[in-house]
């Protein structure tokens, strides 16, 4: 049987792979998870038939969400992920010597679960054995309002704005944020494609900018995602992500990173114009 | 009837467009060229049933071929293409006042013809009416064979390294490129995907450094190719693509760029670990 799941990017144009096999279709209270395994990318998670990650291509994702904001925060110590179920992200937190404490607050705990039993490479440390790690099934919101002024980065590792993440990308969130980061705190935040989303960028730059007297937009590539080329949103109290970036830090990190690197992390503040101008003020 | 093309990158994994109607269908010498209209990226050419470029997206690969070593070189006047029958690269040259002449050297003529006649937004100056513009419709090899030492800048705009274009990522085709350029001549190529071409990228950047004193790799974000990332090599004999960039005159441009911007110039050259890994010496 040859099989391929597509994932259409809009009604006209998607991504096509080669599946062999399910290892995971289910649903929860807030979503339909499935987990599959490819020839090209290795197994994938999809949550309501849109790609979240594969094996192959995660660690662009995951070195962009995280590195950048703990390389240049002086002192990540509390760092918290709202969203991330399938651990990527807390993987790469915990590899940065200085963190004492990576909370995962995930709403859907079939997610964490089920990343645990088919993702190994990705849910290691979130399997309850990891020292520095402590896990919270619960919705964000209300997590961050009962921690405000709790953590020095806070890393929105959210589905697209539809479903259980709409709330994560409204004024009224960044605001919760704001308050649950200690006062030179940093949040980072995927921030879609600007190649097919500049609507949903815009209104999501304006929220933040609301917010944050300091808001970047950072750019990474990932071919399973729609386009191929990603953003992430950058806001801070203190520190600018280029300005005060620790190159020296970042250049003397103890453990190997495919994607990112002290250099890169310069380059993905460059972006397209047209990716500027979906943020222009 | 519900019409869609799907590209495959590989056995496993591929682009899927909504197409709409066939504009032009034929097989000329060379290679079967199919030019197509898609809702989502306008119209569309094939080779060989290869994506080369879009209406939506060809900005991209136009800009980056051409923008990076037009605003090095201080005196871009002569300029010639190898390949780009599509006109895209001759477009964006002709748009630097410095260029005295602008070749094209394209060894398929009806690559020409069929892109003047439905491609009409990339062609415009290979309509044969623009004044700086010279058009050869040759094997770019015998053509530069018989002009050495006669180009500031040249731009191998090639398919991938199978079909008619195998020729143009060996070194003997480099070592000709070298005595076509000017004592301080430039060379950019487009050198296919660092995700999905490792191996095609070392052979290619040794043939490279093997000729010319400075080689470098730059990146750019095309969604329509294979992975989304592709790339571009930067060979010269005397400038660097960034220590004697003029950001100065990149800035000063009286031309709008969606995509290349004199802060992107230089985020171009900064890669990430693992497309430095596939060119490491």
């Amino acid at each position: 049987m040859d099989m391929w799941y597509t994932e259409k990017h809009s009604k006209n144009v998607g991504i096509t792979l080669r599946v062999t096999r399910t290892l995971f279709s289910g649903k929860s209270e807030f979503q339909q998870l499935d987990i599959v395994d490819t020839p090209e990318y290795g197994r994938m998670m999809l949550l309501d038939g849109l790609v979240m990650c594969t094996e192959r291509d995660e660690f662009v994702y995951h070195d962009m969400i995280a590195h950048p904001a703990l390389f240049v925060h002086p002192a990540p110590k509390q760092v918290l992920v709202i969203g991330g179920g399938d651990g990527g992200s807390i993987r790469e937190i915990v590899r940065h010597p200085e963190v004492e404490l990576a909370t995962l607050c995930e709403i859907d705990g079939l997610v964490v679960r089920k990343s645990v039993e088919h993702l190994p490479t990705l849910a290691g440390a979130i399997d309850g054995s990891h020292p520095k790690v402590k896990l919270h099934i619960d919705d964000g919101l209300a997590y961050i309002r009962e921690h405000q002024n709790a953590f020095d980065v806070i890393l929105v590792d959210s589905t697209d704005p539809i479903g259980p993440a709409v709330g994560l990308f409204e004024e009224d969130f960044y605001r919760l944020v704001f308050g649950a980061l200690k006062e030179d705190g940093i949040m980072v935040a995927q921030s879609e494609s600007p190649f097919y989303h500049a609507q949903i960028q815009r209104d999501m730059f304006r929220n933040l900018r609301a917010v944050f007297p300091i808001v970047e937009m950072y750019q990474a590539f990932i071919p399973t995602y729609p386009s191929g080329l990603w953003s992430f949103a950058f806001a801070s109290k203190k520190y600018h992500p280029v300005r005060d970036f620790d190159r020296e830090r970042a250049a003397k990190r103890d453990f190997h990173t495919k994607y990112y690197n002290e250099d890169l992390h310069l380059g993905a503040f460059m972006l397209p114009t047209f990716a500027r101008e979906n943020i222009a003020d």
